[in-house]
């Protein structure tokens, strides 16, 4: 009988043990609509191959777990006399002696607890097949992602422009979490990146509250807010000022990787095509040593999940599929600078669809 | 010789261990003044007992580590390549027969990599021993402290002076996260609680969009702005238009215990003598029935860290040390409610000061 767990069911026979366990996070989140906090306190959910599922619970959370209609028996467990006694009776209730689980969701006192209450269980690292069964997003996954995307847009409008020379990166960086959150972002798919002159080459730098934006500066703003459960993630470099003749050169270079990326995906593709299609071009120009990163990864629950766009990868790329283009050049001495344009692209039955609507031609601000 | 490592190899030493490993969180982040993204790539450093640090990073965080004037060899890996090899040249680099982890930092991919890189690797959890590196607070991270605090007290203040009969909990919610970055929070603590009528008496209850808050309601409202790595957390219990004979006599044996918990503060009491101090008075009250959860919680560059304020816990509150204090009483019957009350508490040399400021009478608003 179909239900709807069929999905981790057909890993755990594809992977050759007797169940699945789920932690809270992005599968967790698409399985129930809804999440928990993950702190401290363990809380799992175990999926066998074949019969009734099984929790291991907070007993504080026993009234939001209820809300989700768990079809199993739940072990709960409370603070003052800890989990041990509740991961026992669940390895009584359900004796397994074999585990996938999520690798990186799951943490080490979980994976701890597991082994010790069931001794000799074999956990095997199942992230990528349980993961998996997010890479082909729902319509309505698709039409939060594109609400997702619009309010970021909007936000990055209205960040850009205001900027002014002599501001600072922190400035910035607030001004947008502002803005996104006055759009209607529910959260900030992660911590944007809001960088400018030397600190835009590092790929995740973090916003400085000491350095004043100078004319002729590249900026690039990596960011992105989150609704509906899917997280936006867009990069966009822009010029304070002026852009220099070195900076055009490299811009337009990115640029057309960029585009090279968007060409290069259809149904059938394979992930490292993509990267291929798109690394070619950053090689080919007078910027080859400037490349610090593969072309993308998935997106939608997780700001990074599959498929990871990358040169080795053949998963080939199907309808429902969305990835980010994020090809960049970096040049970390001083005085260099990065930039990097990021789009989010859905494939489609027939080519592909760019989520992501934000002007990429070349944009002097300030 | 003296090194920012000594707390971490004298935890080695306690642990019986070769080595300790820290990955991105809180105790990396409190060490090198930066943090990393914690994705799909692992990073890793390795503290023995004695002798030099090693890392394992990501190539493209390599300019971004350089900055944290890391002191020993690092492995680097590259997405294309994979993180194996580098796994196993740190291995060759650093023997190492047992290993101490962060149990709730860690992630099973990385447990994986090791145990693979390092055949017969023992691995201890010893998230206990390493966050507790962080249980005394400095002085700037008592200050940041009460800087999120105040942010989040201005931002609550704005807040339930414009609450309203009919607005939706998710309403409320988000004026609370546009207030809290107005104020100047650099993220939200967690995700914000607020939550009216029984929602209220889920204790991590989730903002309603379908719910319009009614006259008599209690709403509760737990949150908290991040500001300099430190993580407010503050509940406070508001009704709306009125609050029944029962709400009042709720809330008032709730802010009882909250005092209790306050009174019974001092250096040399144990974590369990504040939670029985507060429980006792919620279980000498008319709604024992009513109580869901233990005291606190250490807080700091984590939302909950140690130490844990639960019966049991013997641990003894020494100067530096902050824990909240949130006692609660929750009925999640159609009608019912919930009611807590959370300070932010410092231990000193003499007592205990509350952190948190904001007036605890009951409050009637809308």
């Amino acid at each position: 009988m179909a239900d709807r767990y069929d999905g981790f069911r057909a890993v755990a026979r594809e992977m050759k043990v007797d169940a699945v366990a789920l932690v809270p996070g992005a599968n967790f989140e698409r399985l129930y609509h809804h999440d928990f906090h993950s702190h401290e306190r363990p809380l799992l959910v175990v999926v066998p191959a074949e019969g009734p599922v099984a929790a291991l619970v907070p007993n504080l959370e026993l009234t939001s777990f209820a809300a989700l209609g768990f079809e199993g028996d739940v072990f709960d467990w409370r603070d003052q006399t800890g989990y041990a006694d509740a991961f026992a009776a669940l390895a009584r209730h359900l004796p397994i002696r074999s585990l996938a689980v999520e690798g990186q969701g799951m943490r080490v006192f979980v994976h701890h607890a597991l082994a010790k209450a069931y001794p000799g269980l074999r956990i095997v690292d199942a992230e990528k097949q349980i993961s998996g069964l997010r890479l082909h997003k729902t319509p309505d996954e698709i039409a939060a992602l594109e609400h997702a995307i619009a309010i970021s847009e909007a936000a990055l409008e209205r960040v850009v422009a205001g900027v002014r020379v002599g501001q600072t990166e922190a400035e910035v960086e607030r001004s947008l979490r502002l803005a996104l959150y006055e759009e209607g972002a529910e959260t900030e798919s992660f911590g944007a990146i809001v960088a400018a002159a030397e600190n835009s080459a590092r790929p995740h730098a973090h916003a400085r509250t000491d350095y004043h934006i100078k004319a002729g500066d590249a900026l690039l703003i990596d960011f992105g807010g989150r609704w509906g459960g899917m997280n936006a993630d867009i990069t966009r470099t822009f010029f304070v000022g002026h852009a220099t003749d070195l900076g055009q050169a490299v811009y337009e270079t990115v640029r057309a990787a960029n585009q090279a990326g968007f060409d290069a995906t259809h149904p059938g593709a394979t992930a490292h095509d993509i990267d291929d299609a798109v690394t070619r071009v950053l090689e080919a120009s007078a910027f080859a040593d400037r490349i610090r990163h593969k072309t993308g990864h998935g997106l939608g629950r997780q700001v990074h999940e599959a498929p990871y766009i990358m040169r080795g990868n053949a998963e080939v790329l199907e309808p429902g599929m969305i990835f980010t283009n994020e090809p960049g050049l970096y040049d970390a001495a001083p005085g260099g600078f990065g930039v990097r344009i990021e789009d989010d692209l859905l494939v489609t039955e027939t080519g592909v669809r760019s989520l992501t609507k934000f002007p990429k031609t070349l944009r002097v601000i300030g």
